[in-house]
């Protein structure tokens, strides 16, 4: 099977909402007047992102879930995305089900393949996805402001269990496992509840390293600091007690590949956001509060100094 | 150096022309009204694209040359790209030349790096790139007519010249193959060109993968045929006669790594295209006819058919 052969095989479809789609030397996206186009890429490394041999229908989900976090993230409705895809051999039993399921993921947000590239490597997954926001109306990492509230969506630190369980670092019981690696393989981008919160919510990131890290961005582009609660933090782990609590902690902490949203809203907001949230129909919860003083607290629900150091991830660490 | 410093120190500009840039989870892209944004995606691989070693600062010249070679295509203006990188080690000596081939050429254009993705991994370059074209007048590969005349610009085959070379595949005097593998180190985009055949070129397409193979994509896509002039095609390597005939013949229509662009318009604007290309500063060669009949027709000078096979440049053959 040759490159156009695969190409067309596995991910041409006729061009449907953009003008020109795969197979021309661009593809032409048409984004509607008034909006911008928020851009992200993102790369998926075998043995860094995802385990040798993993399922091929999973990691075509994950691949394109990631990028779209990244655009739930900025409040964007997903439009389009490229795929460029480096693999050691035109395998048809790993690229049937891998088409499937980036496609299946694309097709329930009316994402659409318009273009790419293959070539063989050692296996790569290079994703570019398109979203149209709305100009000015683009969630940034910038624009927390002191007295906000800070909210997390969602459950934490379950896809870090699933991934020290997977590694024989941790022992949890199958169904346990089974449930966390859900959400390590198959996470869900919350573009419902990011295309909710325009117009609400001051600031949003996705967490990808952790939500310490991520939440660290927000502090430092916004020039602010924040409280954060520990143990409200501690109680958005799914797996919840079966798991011992400095490891809850740890996991949802500074877990990564939670792909769930932080955002901050003023107080004022909270009925809205409650609305948001119903409206998207996710789960938010409040888990602490932007500071002017610089740094990040973490609190007990008493309120005491919680101790020790969470390090996010780094891939060049 | 983690990554985030690593983007920082090496990647990071402020913001242009665009709207948001590096730094947050989407760029943000500003498309002009009545435009439509041209998009392609190119990975290049170590050992495939280019030479385990390779010269970076070339190297990031040409990972965005293949790149912008596609926008030219489409008569395309530069506007904006991503890059993702994956990398064994974040290696500073290999970090800086590479940035700065890469951003210079960016600048040449006014481009802008304007997101990105970098991990720890074997050596692999991811590049977006975006542009703009006024709605309803990308060059297409779907245009060609019977009768048009086709064109290409530039030179051809000297890279694949250096790359047979490099291999010891073929022996040439050190000017030629220092002449010649500045073609393959370092093509130069066309967006001159495609700028200036808009509204005359009938179909363009550009040529990485050897000029039969690339032409035989636009009649596919323009359901026609094609007469060639193998011995006009020959004239194009620029290392000439010190070149054996039936190389010159080989290189020059199935070399691959050209980055040229293959293009038609009706012989009514043949002064047009001449003025294109005087416009463009570039070199354009008229090589051909396109012909209702299906299929690619080899000639000589003396419109006699000329025999053999030509395979072009696939990834996965």
């Amino acid at each position: 099977m040759g490159e156009f052969d695969l190409i067309a095989r596995f991910f041409k479809r006729p061009a449907q909402r953009q003008p020109l789609g795969v197979g021309d030397d661009c593809a032409l996206l048409a984004p509607a007047p008034g909006t911008h186009l928020a851009v992200s890429t993102d790369m998926l490394v075998e043995g860094r992102h995802f385990l040798p041999g993993a399922d091929p229908r999973r990691l075509g989900h994950k691949a394109l879930a990631v990028n779209l976090s990244d655009l739930a993230a900025c409040g964007a409705r997903p439009l389009a995305f490229t795929l460029a895809l480096a693999l050691p051999e035109a395998d048809e039993a790993w690229l049937a089900p891998f088409s499937e399921g980036l496609l299946a993921l694309a097709d329930a947000h009316g994402c659409e393949l318009v273009g790419g590239d293959t070539t063989r490597g050692p296996l790569n997954i290079c994703l570019t996805v398109f979203g149209e926001v709305p100009a000015g109306q683009a969630l940034l990492r910038s624009g927390a402001r002191a007295g906000d509230d800070l909210y997390v969506s969602g459950t934490l630190g379950d896809a870090r269990l699933a991934l020290q369980a997977l590694r024989g670092e941790v022992t949890v019981p199958a169904p346990v496992l089974a449930a966390a690696r859900e959400r390590l393989d198959k996470p869900t981008p919350r573009i419902a509840l990011g295309l909710a919160l325009r117009g609400l919510a001051t600031s949003a990131i996705d967490l990808s390293d952790g939500l310490l890290g991520d939440l660290g961005h927000v502090l430092h582009a916004s020039g602010v600091g924040a409280t954060v609660d520990a143990d409200a933090v501690a109680n958005l782990l799914a797996a919840g007690t079966a798991i011992a609590p400095d490891l809850r902690r740890a996991y949802t902490l500074a877990g990564g590949d939670d792909y769930e949203l932080a955002f901050t809203a003023p107080p004022a907001a909270r009925e809205a956001v409650r609305a948001a949230a119903a409206q998207a129909d996710t789960r938010v919860t409040r888990i602490g509060q932007i500071e002017a003083a610089h740094g990040l607290h973490l609190v007990d629900a008493h309120g005491q100094p919680v101790p020790g150091h969470f390090a996010s991830f780094d891939h060049f660490v």
